[in-house]
């Protein structure tokens, strides 16, 4: 029973059945009829035109935004327990050719205008420091928070200001809105956002995620680039066709609400253990060694995030039973 | 009816089966069953301890493999028509930090260790020039030449004799050996080859490419890199029990036997026409414009390949009767 | 008696005595006033608005400049035997960060709008192949030939009518107009070059060299890369000293031709061996193995360049008894 | 009156000397006479076999280094504070091709086994995080804080026991070792230092730096990275002189020990003041706002390192007069 990661989840059936459905002789790469339908069908879940690239890896969405929006030589301003920060390999270090993160504090991994603005006041006008030239912000953030629209708009006027390209990390974007019912086109381009990796694994997919721009004039430079990382998959169409059977009749929505509501149910069986709130789908407890031993020792499985801490994400296809099971054991703890 | 290329074919039914197979709870990233699985199935097929990685696309697993053995500041002798320096957008570039591609002659996209000495003597060894650092060949190569093992061992004691790393772009290694009936471990480790991209896509597969590494040293290196240009997919177990499902009951050979002997039908509906002798499942014929255009109104799709010459491509699945008309539609030109 | 390059001569006393000069307490960098005035004295020189900015050497100033003009993921159109491919170690694709070199034929080292063309032309306009983002070539040429104004310009119209980058390496620009008396004007922004790395230290400098920024909004950028690539001297007023006394009466343009002087009465001493026609301050000449060791005999000093090929390079200093006995000697032989 | 840099400083004349001696035809490159005797002259210095490379600028020793002793996908530990950090313009991820700064904290830019050791146990041992390859010290630190020879040796058994290579920039190495009078060999390579990058720049040189290899096996590399970076100037014996120059009679540590002493007449004019003990030739005071601007007032000028914080570094060649009036104002602020 694992509630290690959303990784570790199956895909939905109906993204098994679109691939087979895919399974026919079509165009080489991008070219076959699914790809091209991606922009259409994502410019209207956007309420507005979008370029829809996609990409097998929350990794290679990021960078490839990344490299599009910071040169070799500038900054990329995200929060110390970033993603893009810890858990790439220093993938954005490769990808812009050696561009520098820029590290924030703030609490649950979030980053609020001050923090940014006191970052960038540190540095220096000249040509010995680094300027920031991006701004990076995860949503829902890695510790399962979840930056309002209005939240994002701010620092989307912030970084404007500043003359800071604005990505955002989505690897649970879709738990993010799942959350609070807020649109899409608000938390993102409205906001400002530059560039988004959608993210879709995690969330019932099998192998696609979604690197949407906003700013359409970087597709055909991003394209490039997706090549020239080879990944630009000879047979695209089984991606595309993923992310289409996502899109349809909102599964990708149906499932973070899923996942969501498993975390909820975790969370609400142990209130007082909770390191921070539940927004998303993750659910970080507050728990001695003995404790984690105890829960292990009934078969769950599961992050130990730091010292008495452990971290619980759930899926779209947590099943009631083993979800029941762990909230009464974490109740009975 | 499209011979225009094999990534355009669909999957073979049973990499869809073994995906559906797959489709459950595991570990994410490499730690599933099937992933644990491959280094031992490669092994076993090559005769030979060796590591091997699941990657999307023949890119990655060249540049990857080329960014281990070449340092940034080293070339990588290659033929003037290898798909690494003429169709990856510069992905070896990217991957290496700005490694030379140094290009080599000799018909059929074929290089010969006489090339490979005479590009090599060309450049005078100080920090001036760039110092050739590896080899990298292409079997079957861009035109469908095909290495025999003691060409390629020739070839592999002279690269050892000037400290060059041996790298094989084996994007259609399948094609190769299915021809010769040679062994695998004969035409690379045996061969001093010390890493080898491993194609399947274009074989019936999906999206599942394999490198191998008979030098197991770089592995740890290389699973890094992997990580940091964005190929480490999350749900690597439908990446890997993909290939498990060629190599079951070496489904790989029978792929690629058919697809060699489609090219084989269509060669000898005109054997005069052709430019280079067919040795794995491509066909290079002299036509004039006129009579491709008559071909192309038949229903028939492929490439111009330059003036007076088209490219067919035959895939796992080409269908009799598609292939029939075709042949005879070329004989009767 | 060292032909062997112009590197090997030493440095012209004016520019000694300005190095002494500039030794005083002044701020660190590019601040001092001296650095302060480039700007202004190559504005005048080049009779339009221009940045200038010192570097040590050639290598820094084609890699600042190429990588201001191509992306990572473009390509840079050049001369197989231009220096930037074949003795800057690759600096190119360090600098870029993996942009490629696409190599054009011609005798002596010139291109010509046709080969230019044709190269482009060769390329696919897909996400496979490089695009071409810039050409770059060698006024004098890598074997002493001269491209007139006209010459030029045709080809930063082609280069203009492709949407390509204009760069000019002019490590020996100064011998290129001291030869043809053409303004520099006319040679370099006239004829759409964007940036021209103008050398000093072959000409009679010690260490500085000019990146001349006619696009003027790379200047910002390229002041960033300068000091990231470690070529921001911290004492950068012994640089821009030497280059204010390069130009001083027109220091530069004399040395050049001295050294071009040199080089005629070297050719006219053996017309009949001439590889190619001199026009700036090399000399290539036919001689056999054994003429070149009874040359050697008498103390001449020079570069074997090909079967049957030696290179004399002549330098501003270029004494007249040395030069009268070479001129005899190849006369002699 | 500056006390802003040790850059501003003009050049100490027996270093202009020697660049006037060494004004005279010659190998380029590094072939020259004075190139060829570094080696040795250092390996003296050292007491033990280097290699000695000139170069131009500290960003570029420290550079060339880091990237031949860390890959691409590795991590340099290093002071947050640490000039390679905050004042290199992102150099180490430039040459490097995407190397990771992790950021260590301690007082005065010093580090410890501590919080290296801290540091490297937060990295967890998988693909997803950087891993540390390299340590990184500088000595005299930032802050003007020395390492003693026992400190040094601490540090670097800790990195030898983590397989971490170990770098110190020694910009000011010469300020550290005039003041602690231990040996150059204890403080580096006894110390399982393996490159260093020492500084003559600020101490009195006028352009060449040197970086010291005591892993010998890097030169081949390290010169191959030079070039490439566009840093083998094509005149080097200009820069090997001025090394040469420095080392003669000890003149590095005569004017190193001037310094110190003009800092420590600082220090002692107001030992209440001192943010950090004195130890080379930095001194940071606690001044209010309007005390810095008396000082300015009096025609004193000096870095406002942050809130009530000053910095002055004195030279090798401060005038006394000068030197008195600032300690006197110091002292009736």
């Amino acid at each position: 029973m694992r509630f290690f990661s959303d990784n570790a989840a199956p895909a939905h059936p109906k993204v098994l059945e679109a691939i087979a459905a895919a399974n026919r002789l079509d165009t080489a790469y991008d070219g076959d009829e699914w790809s091209q339908k991606l922009d259409g069908a994502f410019s209207d879940l956007f309420e507005t035109e979008v370029r829809a690239l996609w990409v097998t890896t929350g990794t290679a969405a990021n960078c490839l935004a990344l490299a599009a929006l910071c040169p070799p030589y500038g900054g990329i301003l995200c929060h110390k327990d970033a993603h893009i920060e810890v858990d790439e390999a220093g993938g954005p270090g490769f990808f812009t050719g050696g561009a520098k993160l820029i590290l924030l504090d703030g609490p649950g991994a979030k980053v609020s205008p001050d923090t940014v603005a006191a970052a960038c006041d540190r540095i220096r006008k000249d040509v010995h420091q680094v300027q920031p030239a991006a701004l990076s912000i995860t949503n829902a953030t890695e510790y399962g928070l979840v930056y309002r629209a209005a939240e994002v708009a701010e620092l989307g006027r912030f970084a404007k200001s500043r003359g800071l390209a604005f990505h955002m990390d989505g690897a649970r974007l879709a738990n993010a809105v799942a959350s609070t019912g807020e649109k899409l086109a608000d938390v993102t381009w409205r906001a400002d956002v530059a560039a988004l990796s959608f993210g879709f694994v995690k969330n019932g997919g099998l192998s696609a995620e979604c690197l949407i721009l906003f700013r359409t004039d970087l597709a055909e430079e991003v394209q490039v680039r997706r090549k020239r990382a080879g990944h630009l998959l000879s047979k695209g169409r089984y991606l595309a066709a993923q992310l289409l059977a996502m899109l349809d009749g909102d599964l990708w929505l149906e499932n973070a609400r899923a996942a969501n509501a498993a975390a909820q149910k975790l969370a609400s069986a142990a209130p007082q253990r909770l390191v921070y709130p539940v927004e998303a789908n993750e659910v970080f407890l507050n728990v001695t060694e003995d404790e984690a031993a105890r829960l292990r020792a009934l078969g769950f499985d599961f992050y130990d995030w730091g010292p008495g801490e452990i971290r619980l994400v759930t899926s779209w296809d947590q099943q009631g039973d083993d979800l029941d099971r762990l909230a009464s054991a974490i109740a009975a703890l």
